[in-house]
C-alpha cells in the first residue's frame, strides 16, 4: 500500500508539530502539501521536506487530486468552511479542536457528514489516545470498579498567553475535560455551572482564574473540574473516577493508581520487557535507521552501543561466570582499547 | 531520501517484533528481506508484507545488493560469521546482544571493524534509549549529583524458560546491568564476584537463583546487582545511583525519583502538553493514518472522536460560558443524536 | 504537679477509647470517674481501673470536687446541659463533636463561656492535631505557597451503620471538613451547596451517597468536598490546597506531597533519627515500663531485644571491623546459645 | 499500681531525650534519679523535675532502694560494670546500644543474667518498635511473602561528628542493620565482608565512606547494606526484603510498599479512623491535659478548637442540611464574633 499523501493546513506551532510527526514518526504517510495564511512559513517548511509543495489556498489544497487526506490546524473560525470542503471532496480530515466555534455550525457539519453516509471527520481530542486515559477507560469498561459515580478533574497550566480571557478557560481548557467525561462515561453532559473563586493574584487583570466547573451527566453522575491556568508550577492534568467498587486516578506522575477493596492502593508493575522497554526499542531502531541513512556522508552508521561495548560486556560476563563457578572474586581481563586503532 | 531496505535475519519472537516495528512504527525504513533457519516462519512473515522477500541463506541476504542494512536477531552462536560478513560487504548492522558468545571472537569483531575505519556495528543494548535511563544519564552528566559512588541494581523476571541455567543469569540478565554501568559511569568494570544465596524454592532444580553480582569499576565505584529470574511477580528493573550530592532512582514505576539536598524526595511534573501528551498525539496520528488507508474498504475514515463528539463539546462549552457570565447553573441544549440519521 | 483527675462521661466506643488513652498513653492524668447511662458498662470499665469510681448522674460527676476535668463522650443531645454544668462548676471540658446539636444552643454555650472570662471548653476536632494536617497548616502559614485559592477534600468511609441517613453525612462527616477549612484558612464559610449525584447502588435505600459539598469562604475561596460513606474500600481522608505558588496534598498515604515551582513534586525526607524514630523510642519505653511494672508476677522485665541480642550484634560488628581492616570476608564467631542455660 | 521510679544514668543528648520522654510521654513511670559524670548537667535537669534527685555515683543510683528500674545512657565503656550492678541488685535495665564494647564482656553479661534465671536486661534497638519495621516483620511472619531470600538495606546520614572513623560506621551504624536482620529473619549472621568503594570527596580524610557490608545468615540468606554517613541530604534508612512470593520495602517515606503477585505495587490504605487518627487523638488529649494542668495560672484551659469553633461548625452544617433538602445554595447565618465579648 502506498503512503498516504497528506495536506497540513495551518503550520503554526501545532501544525508544524504535526508536519514533523508525519515526517519522522508516523509510518505510512507523508506530508505532500502545506498551507498557511503566512506564506513564508509554509514555504520554509516545504523547503525542508523533499516532495512537499505549498498550495496557497486551503480549499485548493483540499480539492487537490494528489492529496489523500487533510490535517486541519488552522484557526477555529476557518474550520467550518474547510470541513465542508473536505466533505464535498470526500477527503478524510483530522481536525484540531474545536470542530467549529459555535454550536449551530458544529451541528451543520455533523448533519452534512451524516448525509454522506461515511465517516470522514475525526476531531483532535488526543487524550483518548494517552496511555493513562486508555488504561482508565479500559478499567471502567472491564467493570472492575462497578458503576462510576463521580469524576474529579484538575487542569493546570503554568502560564497562558497574555490574550487569554475568562471564556477561553472554558472553551480551550475545559473542552478537554468535557470530552474526557463523555469518553469515560459514554453519556452526555446535561448541565454545567462555572464557579469563580476570588482570583489568583498572578492571573491577568480581569481574568477569572481559577474556575471550578460543576457538571452533571444524563444519568446523574457528578463531574467537577478545577481549571487553573496561571499556576506557575507545571502542566498538570489529573483525573479521578470514584465508583461503586473503588476509585482510580491518573495524572499524579506515577501512572494509574487504583484504590480497590480490600483497602490497598497502588499501581501496576510492568509485566514484561516488551511493555517496559517497548519505547526504548522503538527509539533505538528509529535512531539507528536515521544514522544509517546518513552514514554515507558521516562514515558512521551507529548511534548507540558499539562493537567495543559488546566486547566489554562479554569480558565482564565471562569473568562473572568464572566467579559463579568458583565462588570467588574474579578480575576482568580486557585488552586496552587504545591498542586497537579505530576501536 | 528513499526508505532504507532492511534485512531481518532471524524471525523468532524478537526478530518478529523488530519486523513489526520497522513496518508500522519506524519512519524511513522497511523490511525488504527476511531470513530464518525455519523457512516456513520466514515465508509466513514475508507473505504479510508487500515487497518483502525470503532469502534462504543469511550470508546471501547480507550480500544482497538490494539490502541497505541488516538486523541480526539470530542465535548468538551465528553472530560472529554474520557480523564479519556485514563488515566485508560494508553493511550497517544492528546486532541483538550478545555481540558474540565469547570474549575472543568479540575482540576479533572489534578489530575487524576498526581496520575498516568506519563504524558499522551497533549492539542492541536498548536500555540506553529508555527515557528513564536517559534521564538518569542526563542527570549524572549535568553534574547535579556530583561524583557517583555506588550503583544499586535489581533485575527481576517473573519466570524464565525451563532451559534456563545459572550461567544464563549472568550472560543474559546481568549483561544488561554491565552495559548500564558502563553507560552511566563511562568507565570499565575491573572485578566481579557472584554470590549465590540459598535458592528460591520456586527456582528450577540446580539453578542458583537469586544471584548477587558485586562489581568494581576502574576508579573504584561499587556496583551491586540483585538478579532474580523466578519472582512470580512481574518484570522489575531498578537502578539507583548514590552520589556525592544526592541519589536518584528509576524503575519504581513512578519515573525518576531524586533525593537531593535539602532533604526532599520527588520527581518532575510534566512541564507542558507536548511532553505530557506527545505519545497521545503520535498514537492518534498513526491510528488515523491507518484508518484512512483502509477507509475505502470500510467506508470509515475515522478511528477516534467523531464530528458528533466535536458538536457535543461545543454545546457544553457554550453553556459553560453562559454560566460563567451569569454565575448560575445552565442546562445544556443539544439535539437528540437519533434525529440525525448516520450521526 | 499531681495527676489530673478526669471524669469520662459516656463510655461507648469513643468514650472507652478515651479511657484507655488516658490510662495507658497520656502522661499527667488518670480516669477518676466514669459515667454512662448503661450503668453496667460503666461498672465494668471502672472495675478494671484501680482508683476509678462510677458516678451515676453525669451532673454529679461534673460537680464532684474530686474531679478536675471532664471528657464528654455522651450523645450530642446531652451536651448542652452538661457543658453548661461544666461552666457553672468551672470544670475544663474536652467535648466530642458536636458542641451541641443545633446552632442556637451552640451560640448559647459560647456566650455563657464568654461571660465567665476564661476558656474552659475544647471541642474534639482532632484533625488539627494530626501530623499531616499540622504540616499542611505550617506550610500555609509559612507563606511558601502564597495565597490559598481552592481546597479539594474527599472523605470516604468503607461503610456506615444501618441507621445512617443523608443529613448525617453533612452533620457527622462534612463537619470535619468544615473545621479543617476554618483551621487552614482562618476564616468563616459564608455559603454552602450540597449536590446529590445519582446514588451508589450499595448505599442504603433513600440515602443520598455520595454527596458533593460546595462551600465559599468570606474572602471568596472555593472549597469542594466529596462525601462518600459506603465505598467498601477503606477510610480515606484527603485534602489538597491549591494556592498562588503551588499546591500541596495530604492523605494519599504517602505523607505531605507538595508541587511547587519549578515543576517538581515530592515530599520531605526525615531529617534525622529523632524525627524518624521518635515514635519507636516512645513505644519502646512504654512497653519496657509496662513489662517492668508487671515483672514481679512474670519474672520477665523485658519486652524487646535481650542481652543475647546485644551479644550477637557485638560479635557481628567485631567481625565486620576485622573485614574492614583486612578487606576480606570474615566468619562470625559466637558461642552456641544453647550452651548457656537460660540465655 | 504506683508509678515506676526510674534512674536515668547519663544525661547527654540521648539520656536527656529519655528523661523528657519518661516525664511527658510515657504513662506509669517518672524519673526519680538522674546521674551524669558532668554533675552540673545532672543538677540542671533534676532542678526542672519535681521529685527528682541527683545521685553522684551511678552504682549508688543502681543500688538505691527507691529506684525501681534503670535507663543506661552512659558511654559504652561504662556499660559492663553498670549492667552487672543492675543484675546484682535485681534492677530491670533498658540499656542503650551497645550492650558492652566487646564480644567477651557481652557474653559475660549474658551468662550472668542467665544464671539469675530472670530477664532484666533490654537493649535499645529501637527499630523493632518502629511501625514500619513492625509492619514488615508482621508481613514476613504472616507467610504472605513466603520464604525470605535477600535483604537490601541502606543507612544514610547527612553528616557525622568530626571524630567519626571508619570502624564507627560498622559499630554504630551497621549495628542497627545487624539487629534488623536478626529480628526480621530470626537467625544468626555467620559471615560478613566490608567493601570500601572509592571514598566520597566530602568524607573526612581517611574515613572509608561509603562502605558496603555483605552478610550471610545461617540458612544462606544474603544481606547487603549500603552505609553512607556523609550524604549531605537527609537521614534515610531503607529496608527491602526480597522473598519467594514477592518483595516489600520500607523507608521510602511512603510507608510499606509491597510488590506481590499478580504484578501490582502499592501500600495499604488506612482501614478506619482509629488507625488514621489515633496519633491525633493522643496528641489532642496530651495537649489538653497539659493545658488544663497549667490553666489555673493562665486562665486558659484549652489548647485546640474552642466553643466558637463548635458553634461555627454547627452553623455551616445547619445550612448544609437545608441545601441538601432544597437542592439550592444556602447562605450561612452566624452572629459576628465581635458581638460576644470574650468569645
Amino acid at each position: 500500500m502506498s503512503d498516504l499523501r497528506v495536506a497540513v493546513l495551518g503550520v503554526g506551532i501545532m501544525g508544524a508539530d504535526h508536519v514533523a510527526r508525519l515526517t519522522s514518526t508516523i509510518s505510512g504517510a507523508h506530508v505532500a502539501v502545506v498551507n498557511d495564511y503566512l506564506t513564508d512559513k509554509a514555504e520554509q517548511i516545504a523547503a525542508g521536506l523533499p516532495g512537499c509543495r505549498v498550495v496557497a489556498d486551503p480549499l485548493d489544497a483540499i480539492a487537490d487530486p494528489d492529496v489523500d487526506a487533510v490535517v486541519l490546524a488552522t484557526p477555529g473560525p476557518a474550520h467550518e468552511k474547510q470541513l465542508l470542503a473536505c466533505l464535498e471532496h470526500g477527503k478524510p480530515v483530522l481536525c484540531e479542536k474545536p470542530l467549529t466555534t459555535d454550536v449551530e455550525t458544529s451541528l451543520e457539519v455533523v448533519k452534512r457528514e451524516a448525509e454522506l453516509g461515511k465517516r470522514l471527520i475525526q476531531v483532535g481530542f488526543m487524550r483518548r489516545f494517552d496511555h493513562e486515559y486508555a488504561a482508565l477507560k479500559a478499567m471502567l469498561d472491564s467493570g472492575e470498579l462497578g458503576r462510576p459515580l463521580v469524576l474529579h478533574c484538575a487542569h493546570r497550566n503554568p502560564a497562558v498567553p497574555p490574550s487569554f480571557d475568562s471564556a477561553m478557560i472554558v472553551r480551550d481548557s475545559l473542552v478537554h475535560e468535557v470530552d474526557v467525561t463523555r469518553f469515560l462515561f459514554n453519556e452526555e453532559i446535561i448541565a454545567i455551572q462555572i464557579i469563580t473563586p476570588s482570583a489568583n493574584p498572578g492571573a491577568p487583570d480581569g481574568v477569572a482564574d481559577p474556575q471550578i466547573a460543576i457538571m452533571r451527566t444524563a444519568s446523574g453522575k457528578h463531574v467537577d473540574v478545577e481549571l487553573f491556568v496561571t499556576t506557575g508550577v507545571a502542566y498538570e492534568v489529573r483525573t479521578e473516577v470514584v465508583a461503586e467498587k473503588g476509585s482510580a486516578m491518573i495524572g499524579l506522575d506515577v501512572g494509574l493508581i487504583r484504590k480497590t477493596a480490600p483497602g490497598t492502593w497502588g499501581g501496576q508493575i510492568t509485566p514484561g520487557f516488551r511493555e517496559r522497554f517497548g519505547q526504548a526499542y522503538d527509539t533505538e531502531f528509529q535512531r539507528w535507521v536515521d544514522a544509517v541513512r546518513h552514514g554515507s556522508s558521516t562514515g558512521n552508521y551507529v548511534d548507540g552501543p558499539s562493537a567495543w561495548d559488546g566486547y566489554a560486556a562479554a569480558a565482564v560476563c565471562e569473568a562473572g561466570v568464572q566467579s559463579l563457578n568458583s565462588g570467588k572474586p574474579v578480575e576482568v581481563t580486557m585488552v586496552a582499547r587504545e591498542t586497537i586503532a579505530g576501536a
